[in-house]
């Protein structure tokens, strides 16, 4: 199932997906999904980020073949990015000035449906809604460079920094997924979650619960493959995730 | 004027503060503050911490009293903390399970007041709606230690690490202002802001929003001056900001 918030006739609303139409349901997400019997085409409406998330953790260094030489992470190593760093589907990434060291992360994000606080690896999955492709945009010169910012704020958290979307997939095997990133229609990551990733997704929301109260909407990131590169203004960068929508957005330059 | 946020017959309230009682007001602290006329006494009410933000950002070493004979940043250090990390004045900080380095960092804590997206410093001020006490609490393992974490994400944002209160004063003279932190009723920090706070707020402010738009409601914790020690259960910790009340927090261990 795919559930898509949206804005039609200028409120925002929840839906789920059915072929090219989205079938509105009451309230939000995380009730009971009760239809409204209002239906409108996909292409009558704006997507918007799948939820306003309280918080968004993303993880470092989780796929082996991101690492390198570098030995794995002996447990999950989250790190914040803010509800104003998120964007709609299609939206601009937006290059702040003076930044050249702007990279994509392709990644699978992981939406909360039901608080978690101290949860066990066991009991994980029942705190899932669903999952859907995101890009953790990276200012590098911030994140690493010789100047490097004390903590990742900005390199991570900046605004336009964390698309999400388009909708959420329920019901996916994230435990044996592929993953594929595009920059103007070429591949430059692609793996899955089987083989590479070092701490598995609901390994890794246990831990976090264990510190960390995760709200009803709120997103992990959880970890880029390989290796990234620099965007500039006039890119398109499409993340892909199997059986999930394709999150797709432009890149421009800070006017 | 003292801007509380509080419970009062079960319902979360805004109001005004006048001595002892609070004058409740239509809505939040960002609209015209229109009085209701519904009045209560502050001994009859729960108050609760005075916003709850989207976002905390904390400032890295902002205090020269604080930095010893490391050479202070050429500009501000923010890290994030996420509202999960929030609770309201009086409520217990809990100490993790196996965690020995937990510490207060006593702080002067800026609300926003309206939207700031690339302010200037001239006109950080009018994006200000007050200041109040705040404890940016630190696992200092988590942050610092042998193992630590890539990123600071629990050791700063862990559940009950972002107290802040009890209530917001508007036009206080930050520039100038004295600050001060007790532990069981001993100053263990004190200083002024006017000769020790490395990057002012305003500064702070605009610097901050080049990058990341601060929403009415987050929150600047503005640095912490001089040293820090553990806490123990069963100690309170007191933050003092002149012309502000006075935020109290008792200490818990994890059950």
């Amino acid at each position: 199932m795919d559930l898509v918030r949206y804005e039609y006739q200028g409120e925002i609303r929840h839906g789920i997906r059915e072929g090219d139409n989205v079938a509105e349901i009451d309230g939000d997400f995380f009730g009971d999904l009760q239809r409204t019997g209002a239906i409108a085409a996909l292409s009558d409406v704006k997507l918007k980020s799948p939820t306003m998330p309280s918080k968004i953790l993303n993880i470092a260094g989780n796929y082996y073949s991101h690492l390198g030489d570098s030995p794995p992470f002996t447990r999950p190593q989250p790190f914040l990015a803010p509800p104003s760093s998120v964007i709609d589907p299609g939206a601009d990434i937006v290059i702040p000035a003076g930044s050249v060291n702007v990279d994509y992360e392709g990644e699978i994000a992981v939406i909360i449906g039901k608080r978690a606080r101290k949860v066990s690896v066991d009991d994980a999955p029942s705190h899932i809604l669903g999952i859907c492709p995101a890009n953790d945009v990276s200012e590098r010169d911030w994140q690493n460079g010789d100047d490097k910012d004390v903590q990742w704020w900005r390199a991570k958290g900046g605004d336009t920094f964390s698309p999400f979307g388009p909708w959420i997939t329920t019901g996916l095997n994230y435990r044996d997924i592929g993953l594929k990133t595009l920059v103007n229609g070429e591949v430059v990551q692609e793996t899955n979650t089987k083989d590479d990733m070092v701490h598995d997704i609901d390994t890794t929301l246990s831990f976090i619960s264990q510190h960390m109260t995760l709200e009803p909407g709120d997103v992990i990131f959880s970890g880029t493959p390989q290796t990234t590169v620099a965007l500039k203004p006039g890119d398109v960068v499409e993340v892909h995730v199997d059986g999930c929508g394709v999150l797709s957005n432009p890149v421009a330059a800070e006017e």
